[in-house]
């Protein structure tokens, strides 16, 4: 097979006739090495070397389990359960929801959510300041939230629901409304006072959401 | 002065030797035209034979008139107040609070917000799921919110406090969360069912915020 | 009604004291207006007073029809199929593929893609100059394709396969190898030459995917 | 508490149901740990374990020292003062001129500057080709420098001058032509002959500010 | 010819089965639209039904004229002269500077200069505050001058040299040290207190480079 | 000296009253630790201290060696070779074709180019999936490849032909089809699905291009 060989230094040289060139820089891919450190574009890329067709696999997104307070679940293949999107700007969650379930308000700061349904129904919709943008989805609809936006998804049907969520992020997170202002240590007057609910609903949710005996910026 | 025409035009051969060169093309800003449309990356640019120096001065940032609700104003030298900063991604507004005001929870999705205490005394912080980021502020303090989070401003002085915001984005926008809940079309159940309140506070602020008669999807 | 009108307009006030303040340019959005111009960011976008709950609803991504040469679809959820991806720099996709069916060989110029297996088998890989990343994939896989690169998907199982797509752009496009380089005006010399293909191959590819009547940059 | 910790444990499962799920790598923000190395998009995240509600507060936007030769301070807010706004695309500083002062002219690579008034006078421009841009601004006025433009601000008043400033980069830099033609190992004969300033204007200049006796590239 | 035709059809369903699906609406480019309006992304797209093969070509990047004041010619590929770069965030320019000649200090704001040597010797260079990056070129060379870089090429052989420049942006501008300082109605008292150049020495240079009659803000 | 040091003490001051105000934070550049990891953003910064003039300056884009298969060569300026344009969104090659020579079709992922001719003349062009756009070059003649697209080069003239290359991206790869088709595990009998190409002419081909004895994701 000397021939080959021939041909393929050939191709080599192609490439660049600079002697220190180096293939595995070619950052066509970056798949996140978790044990080091983050940065603002996402996390330093495993050697080409190690990388394999493994590492562009996921093999998570399968039904969670709804037996919790919301009847739901958000199974997420975000960069950091999956470090071949980083740096790629996508990535993506599965929702299942029970019946009579929902994902209660929350945000995804700076990325959008497009959701595709896949089975039963669901009610879902986010707000502007003045208006409200909800409608109900079967199979084959797909609904998307701007970046940023507060929305909500609700089981409207009769049976249980289930949709695939693509994110315009490797890493959206998920910020749920309540455990944001219920389940840290804000006191209840500040909470009470920024958004005009009654001091007695705020105890009653902070003693619901943990956020009573919590440390100042302490995750639990 | 003929030598010096002569002299210009050297300067502007040197700049191009091509006939239809056109200076007017050089993108070095951008001023909106704000009856034209929006677009993903904001206004189309006003004709640069158009702009003037007065384009790049705004004096609308003096003080709000917090003789309101929340003894608080927020004024805006946002895009559609100032369009000079149209592609420059930034922008700024002045905070005014009374004794005993505040600004309620809100967020600017997508946007940073930092905040630069002028007089007075302001208790600010953001919240991630499991952590609140607070701090009471005083003149020559800066508080930065990063993008997307929601976050509070408490006047928790025993006086006027006035600070300047500056935002990573020309258009940040402001979404107040009572509004977003209690200010649309969104029905009392699913608010009830997606944020745990009460339905008897949930009814209490829609009527507070207007959320009412609020036809779907209608700004006021 | 008259104190929640009153409670209204001081949250208005709240927002700016600035009289030409106007809401409707809060860039939350940009659903596209696909009757104007197209620009590098993407459409113009529809005035915010004309857009509607069903703007973020695209009722489309059903199962295709795979009685074609492929024995597969792809049904898109791109900008132009769903303007309210506008700017948001998502946008989806269905994929159906018939038993022993395949999607040939292309690339998304600039978009990286996520393939979410939903039912069925597909073989499924990219390559780079010298290694293949490649996978055989099942209900509950997730498969990224990072921005750019030539890959392929076959169905491997024994019978229909369907998973939906993510791209990290509104507008990822769809380059068919075999379209590119037989379905245009492309000398078969230079294909040849440029491809190391046999003549007769090239001819015969050609007549297959019509590129021989073609002429010059003319779509179909 | 039993079953508050239950309700925590079900919003936790809710977020996802893979085990090696980890909050701490969402990344809402990134805080920059500058004692490790920079990179295009910043300095890498400060552990969010780590991270308090100080890193969000930074005191020094105080009053500067103009007792020196330009009658004038710069004090600034970047990412390595204040290394919570690392890759958030948005800093501050405060701008204090003595009556007769000035900021002389300078740039900020890349970076949009706004200029908030806050007390006394100062006349503030920038400069095209072919234009002035040029406007005398008193408290409330905003003034916008756009990415890149040698600008000037001269406090034109009878008393000092106090503005905030803010930035569209985490880390704009600064870099005043006087430095730049004057203040390094540039030859004098080179400086003369690429700004058509008289040779012995630029040996003056030279010794005002430092460049004759430096090395190349290197700073004091 | 039928089954060709049937066999493009094939094709043609394959990208979608949504009827409304236009291949036009794919934007791998967006040739500027030079009549139309520009905006903060670039010019709007010329439709692609009306794109030939001709606009991907410019071909003036030939020898520009050097029988000027600098000696000098920078004969530029922007997207004003070259609309097929819109958008695509790359353009290009020739540099020709006859023996004495130089391209006197100039800044690109927000753009990266990459010199590529073609023929002759050139002393480039560009500075910081402190620091002076410069070196002497012969072809084979390529230099870069980072993003918004006060920066000079000054021919220092025995013959007239030749280099191509590439820029990081499809319209980078252009902006000459002493057309920004002498070239408008900036006042020479201005200039003098805001460079610490001599009011004679300003006054002199205003002369030579036409600043003196020019209205504010207005070209030539 | 002393009063040099004093003035230049006092231009420290204006920067920044901060005392650890750090000048070499300011990231006017970038250039690559090609030691340390890659990261999406590009490399780490080799620290400001460390670096000189010959950081800026790569000496290597000389004519390449055309005595291969092709006839051709590509000589590259990217960041691995020259880290100075490392975070800069720019870089460069020379192009060097033998009489009867040529580029292979190839693709560079996400990254546009720009050939500036310089001598003979090359035929180039790039296809979209029913349209071809290609022109032959002559001396001055810029064409512009958009970003990801499929194209070639011929020399189609009768002597050799020279040009540069110029890139948005520090980084742009260059994926050869046939390496990518025929370089790597990729078995036929996918590669015949997939391409509708006959299998004798894949074999014919993996043999040639070194295909065959490939283990999986491996590079030579």
């Amino acid at each position: 097979m000397k021939s080959m060989r021939i041909h393929v230094l050939f191709l080599f040289s192609l490439l660049s006739t600079i002697p220190h060139y180096s293939y595995a820089s070619v950052n066509d891919f970056c798949v996140a090495d978790l044990k080091g450190p983050d940065s603002p574009s996402g996390y330093n890329c495993k050697p080409v070397s190690a990388v394999t067709a493994d590492d562009f696999v996921y093999s998570g997104l399968v039904a969670g389990d709804t037996n919790n307070t919301f009847k739901a679940a958000l199974t997420s293949a975000f960069v950091t359960d999956f470090p071949a999107v980083n740096g790629l700007g996508v990535s993506a969650a599965r929702l299942d929801i029970a019946k009579g379930g929902s994902i209660p308000m929350h945000t995804h700061p700076g990325a959008t959510e497009l959701l595709i349904m896949v089975e039963g129904e669901i009610t879902a919709g986010f707000m502007t300041p003045f208006a409200l943008y909800s409608k109900t989805l079967k199979p084959g609809d797909v609904f998307v939230f701007p970046q940023g936006q507060l929305h909500f998804q609700v089981n409207s049907g009769k049976k249980k629901a289930t949709a695939f969520l693509a994110f315009s992020s490797a890493n959206p997170g998920a910020q749920l409304l309540d455990l944001l202002l219920f389940g840290n240590a804000l006191s209840s007057d500040i909470v009470a006072q920024t958004t005009f609910l009654d001091i007695d609903q705020v105890k009653k949710l902070k003693a619901r959401f943990g956020g009573k005996n919590l440390n100042n910026h302490m995750s639990m």
